[in-house]
């Protein structure tokens, strides 16, 4: 059959979202999510909420939820942007920042979906590898470029870098939009939050899919110049006003004001990683120092993939990369005390 | 102050959205919205939602709500695209479909967000101008074309075109993609959904927030071939692979799952749509026949732009658009029957 229309169609390799496990019973130590609910006041939220109000629009500029973001972070309303998630926020901050013929650079290990927005918006990218501990080396990034994206902590190495690096690279990189994807950064790291108001190329992404256990709800956010949110603001209007439905605006404002149980589930994860990181350098594993709600760790004797298929069949789900460099690694989401029990006993009984 | 940076910004007009009131008391009759409540089950799915599930992500694939509306529809699961309001599915479509160098046409009296998206991904286009009765003229889109736009019924215009119109469409533009815009289709215009197993390049755009009273959940989806569909969703997945949230997931099945509700409602906005449109007819005013829940008006002998501050005064919201050909026109949404006689009340005192 002729089908003349197929060549006005955008030809892209589809990308498959992650495995979700249907079984239940199941240990998910694979998606980085909270194994801790979101704050009580999310639940209050819901079943209080008046359904007839959803018939309206929501508030497409979400003073609200802004105005309690930029009150955790002291900066003003107009330096938030909220996305449908962090991938949308950084979606929308590549094609906002990333408009130059010059290559940005990111890490060759980090987050898998750069290159995908970069083929996605024809950004062009180069990636600047990391050394072989894993180890971001800031001078890497002295030279010409459109942009830079770094998690900090990266992912999924698990690594952070300190304060000072930020602004060492900042301080190099005036001529672009140095864009800081700080999406597990509550378990440790050092936010460049107090870099924000001396840097006005400086753009902070995070979110509350990880720490604020609401991965479910797709609430992300931005906190940079108001230059800089002005224009994500210009290309998010242009291309859907209403990313936020009521209730999502509703749940995240919720879950900012209660500071204390943030820090007391962010502590309780933690604690879980050292303890787990003992636990597994015990059985053997090179363990990488995590920042982070997840390990990223090496046998030297058994083979990573081995070792992933092994615990799939025991219902314990953990994330393998058939990737260059790592393809001897795992990355392991810090779930309960008790997930974590069963996957040790599940690794002995391997081991 | 030197700004290397800017440079590297996307240049864009910012897009404004609609202007919300914030006074209570006010009869808001300006963004189309439903003035009765979503589906009884909505308000059930919030009250009972377990909080802690949001902890994990939601299902990419939003199967649950994918099977309901194939159901509704009788097209297969893999037939339809979900997306964070029509918005967002639109702009998605226009990526995906308009890739060619030819000029996208649609007509020059329609959503404004249209241009706003060409201008975004750079999509060529041509306008096409409706009749002087405000009517689409099929054959006028027999040209060499990179895509075909046509919201069924047109905003503002509330003006539908038949089955036999849109065959017609489709037989004359078999080479490229041709989205039908069913915003706002179930107010009583004939939808292409019969049409959908005969053309594969045909792709249906609806909503649920105008007649299923759902605006401030954001659902959107797209009905196509499996061609289309598959188009869809790897564009989407290379962009945000989470773009429905937990809760809209479930508040969109709860709401296809009662039709009678749906019905209902629709039909009672009907019925106040055609006694609005006889009373503001007996008060003087040109109506437009509407296929819609909203109604375009002009009056012979009044400033269009006089009747809306006028009415705005009153704290009754209806929206006018300063554009060449309908600078006379005002577009009033059809609200519950209370609030249609404070509009006449308000127009009756002002004529």
């Amino acid at each position: 059959m002729d089908k003349p229309f197929l060549d006005k169609l955008r030809k892209i390799d589809p990308y498959v979202p992650g495995e979700q496990p249907q079984a239940t019973d199941v240990v998910k130590l694979n998606a980085n999510e909270n194994p801790y609910p979101p704050a009580p006041g999310v639940q209050e939220v819901l079943r209080t909420f008046d359904a007839s109000s959803l018939a309206l629009y929501p508030d497409a500029n979400g003073r609200r939820l802004k105005a309690a973001l930029a009150g955790r972070f002291g900066v003003k309303p107009t330096q938030v942007f909220l996305g449908n998630g962090s991938d949308d926020v950084l979606a929308l901050a590549f094609q906002s920042f990333f408009c130059s013929d010059q290559p940005i650079l990111y890490p060759d290990i980090t987050y898998s979906f750069y290159p995908v927005w970069c083929d996605l918006f024809r950004i062009p990218y180069e990636t600047v590898p990391l050394d072989a501990d894993f180890c971001v080396n800031v001078r890497d990034y002295d030279r010409p470029n459109g942009g830079i994206v770094l998690p900090n902590p990266n992912a999924p190495t698990g690594r952070g870098v300190s304060l000072d690096f930020l602004e060492d690279l900042l301080q190099h990189n005036a001529d672009c939009v140095v864009i800081i994807d700080e999406a597990y950064v509550d378990f440790g790291a050092q936010s460049a939050v107090p870099l924000l108001n001396k840097y006005e190329n400086l753009l902070i992404v995070q979110t509350m899919s990880k720490s604020r256990s609401l991965a479910g709800m797709r609430i992300g956010y931005a906190l940079g110049s108001e230059t800089l949110i002005a224009t994500l603001e210009a290309v998010k209007n242009s291309y859907n006003s209403y990313t936020m439905d009521a209730l999502a605006l509703a749940v995240g404002e919720a879950s900012v004001k209660e500071e204390a149980y943030f820090q007391d589930t962010c502590r309780k994860v933690i604690a879980t990683r050292e303890r787990t990181a003992e636990e597994l350098r015990a059985l053997g594993f090179t363990v990488l120092p995590s920042l982070t709600n997840f390990l990223f760790v090496t046998h030297p004797k058994k083979d990573a993939s081995v070792i992933f298929e092994y615990l799939r069949q025991k219902n314990i789900f953990i994330r393998y990369f058939k990737l260059p460099r790592i393809d001897n690694y795992l990355r392991i989401t810090v779930g309960t005390d008790g997930q974590m029990d069963r996957l040790f006993a599940a690794l002995k009984e391997f081991l």
